[in-house]
């Protein structure tokens, strides 16, 4: 099935919106085995009727975003209209929900508001429940005077207006169109503390010899998602694989972060955990804290940028920060432990290193970095890692590399 | 002048990367003075010939990125030859480079990195720094004969390869193309504590009324740019009005984002700052050492999440605490006040509110926030705001309006 994208968007093209849409969108048909063939993006205005008139005379399926608002630029619903030579007609459900939209608001709609509720005879409109802009579907049908045979949906262009109507409304009629579209299913894997190419040498081969099964691979914020699809066989076949071999590096199958893995274990138990960074500064409790209702699990945290910050806030000896330096095993060990002791907290996990790009001598050069865990009941570990990149990557790559030591400790895995 | 991009890659398609090149690309020729037409995105492999061939019968100029690496589905550079009708040679200089950078690396380059150095006659290679995959430029005249007008350039698809390519490269060509291209300039003034719809209402009007003046607005994170490209009298003349009106809300006219700019006045100064966060959790301390260098003027921040964490380590006062509720002004205050006496800094930012979406009550509804600031020698001042949004959301304006009270504090601004 030949599946193109059409967004409309003066902003997009103006590089003021960056395309997030069109990424998703992308994520969600690959998991229904549909490769998107095309995007295309053009300003508001009649650029899209162009656009959507050569998707459709190639595609089976035309999805377009963007252009149903109440401005005079919005033309998407009339160009696709007039390209399927389709009367408008005011539809009396929309126009009934467009008053209640705007009577909830104590307002009234304007003129130009109703023309979101004009309904091209023999489309079939899709409930926007974020918005004031139905979406529309073309069957393939109505497009068979023009010699073509696509399906089309216009769709509205905000994130959060879309991608409830792509997985209501757009799927469903998908899965219908697809042989067997209503028996597949996806997994995805996600596996942190591994890289691609490791996932690739250990699994991939045996993977590509189970019959009807896609594999892909999405590459996260310091995790990559190992994607299954098609139908349920092959698709179990390929995450026991999965499971089997990298069991360990398996943080969810549900697209869960690392950070909403660890909240959730430690609420499971009842635990606590505390924090202590130097050159992360911050960003582990910032991942931590991003997580609704981790205030259950999470009480304290420090910034120990400066080293007299380790002597007074986390009890580290300065004899120890002389001796080792700060970035030491030893200070790392310091610092989880006393982070411990004065917060009252199940765990505590302390960073300290180089983040870079200056501060590096040759002896530990930026890059360089330690992270500890001290635990109640268990010896405190230190584990050395090594990120010459930029610093997001590197406080990111950081953080994963913590959090993922504490997972490791909480399920009673090795710790690498 | 009509510019079109075209994208070749199976990840942009499968949505495993968003294309935030298109956006880059697309405020740079904002600057320009350039919208660009059109984007198109296709998969690796032959479906970028014809999305060549459309495009440079259509557009002036046209962009092409990806497709140049050495795999069997990179045909970028094939397919622009065979539609220009241009043989493909072995450039010496490529191939010496192509060795030199694999010497450097202790490898020789294989065959498939070999085609690589392949140049159509007639193209002008374009010097990638970065990687190696370099740039082709085909001038319009290479096209005549098929009809086109259209200078195409072939640039790599990833962005630390691109993006200098296109200042370097691709600039100063069409700068040379456009009428006045050499004299144009952009000045970017971004605001921080004042909406769009606000600066629109301030200076839109008399910005519009400036003959050969462009304007935009480019919304970042918790900051506004206000583009004004052109020639020089009309950018300048307008860049007057913006200050004149709106001047204590510009932070900077050089893209620095807040952060930045708060770390180099302190700098300049000698001056310390330290941080004490609830709700938002690390997010500011790890805004502010995200600029290489904060460690000069950043040393101690706090994660009081718990109240008992306010009390041991911020000396907050227990009846305080249980008098006012920890989203209170007066526990604001004592917050940034301790944070100011146990770290030693010239200033100390407090942040106590309720992230949501849970934890809200009727009197202290999720989106509440209370910042403090103490500073040597001013009084502490205490700000409330409301910011009923995602938890994301929350977290990124609530630190803009702590960090902007701090930039106001140093220069000596209203404290709004």
């Amino acid at each position: 099935m030949r599946l193109e994208l059409v967004n409309t968007g003066t902003e997009l093209c103006l590089g003021d919106t960056i395309n997030t849409n069109a990424a998703w969108i992308g994520q969600r048909m690959a998991a229904l085995g549909i490769e998107v063939a095309r995007q295309t993006i053009v300003p508001d205005g009649g650029a899209v009727r162009e656009a959507i008139e050569e998707a459709a005379s190639r595609a089976d399926v035309v999805l377009v975003s963007g252009g149903l608002g109440p401005t005079n630029d919005d033309v998407t619903r009339e160009s696709t209209a007039e390209l399927l030579g389709l009367p408008l007609v005011q539809d009396a459900g929309v126009t009934a929900q467009l008053n209640a939209y705007f009577a909830k608001r104590n307002k009234v709609p304007a003129v130009s508001n109703l023309r979101q509720a004009m309904v091209p005879v023999g489309a079939t409109v899709l409930e926007n429940a974020f918005g004031t802009a139905p979406g529309l579907y073309f069957p393939a049908e109505l497009g068979a005077a023009k010699g073509w045979n696509s399906h089309i949906f216009l769709l509205p262009g905000p994130p959060r207006e879309i991608k409830p109507m792509v997985e209501n409304c757009v799927e469903p009629r998908l899965r219908a169109l697809l042989p067997d579209g209503a028996n597949r299913r996806v997994i995805y894997l996600k596996l942190t503390g591994i890289g691609e190419s490791e996932i690739v040498e250990k699994v991939e081969k045996d993977l590509e010899a189970i019959a009807g099964l896609e594999l892909g691979y999405c590459i996260g914020k310091g995790d990559v998602d190992v994607r299954l699809a098609g139908l349920a066989g092959p698709v179990d076949a390929g995450a026991e694989i999965v499971r089997d071999r990298l069991g360990e590096f398996i943080l969810s199958e549900d697209r869960r972060v690392l950070e909403e893995v660890i909240i959730q274990l430690l609420a499971e138990r009842g635990e606590w955990v505390a924090t202590a960074e130097s050159c992360t500064g911050g960003y582990l409790s910032s991942r931590l804290t991003d997580v609704s209702g981790s205030s259950k699990v999470y009480g304290h945290g420090f910034v120990t940028y400066a080293n007299e910050a380790k002597e007074k806030h986390l009890g580290v000896a300065a004899d120890l920060l002389q001796l080792h330096g700060a970035v030491s095993e030893p200070v790392a060990q310091a610092m989880a432990e006393g982070c411990l002791r004065t917060s009252g907290a199940d765990y505590a996990l302390s960073i300290t290193g180089i983040a870079g790009p200056t501060g590096g001598t040759e002896e530990k050069p930026a890059g360089t970095v330690y992270v500890g865990l001290a635990s109640k009941g268990h010896e405190t570990v230190v584990r050395k890692f090594f990120y010459p990149i930029s610093r997001d990557r590197f406080k990111l790559l950081t953080t994963q590399a913590a959090l993922d030591l504490l997972r490791r400790q909480i399920q009673g895995l090795p710790l690498g």
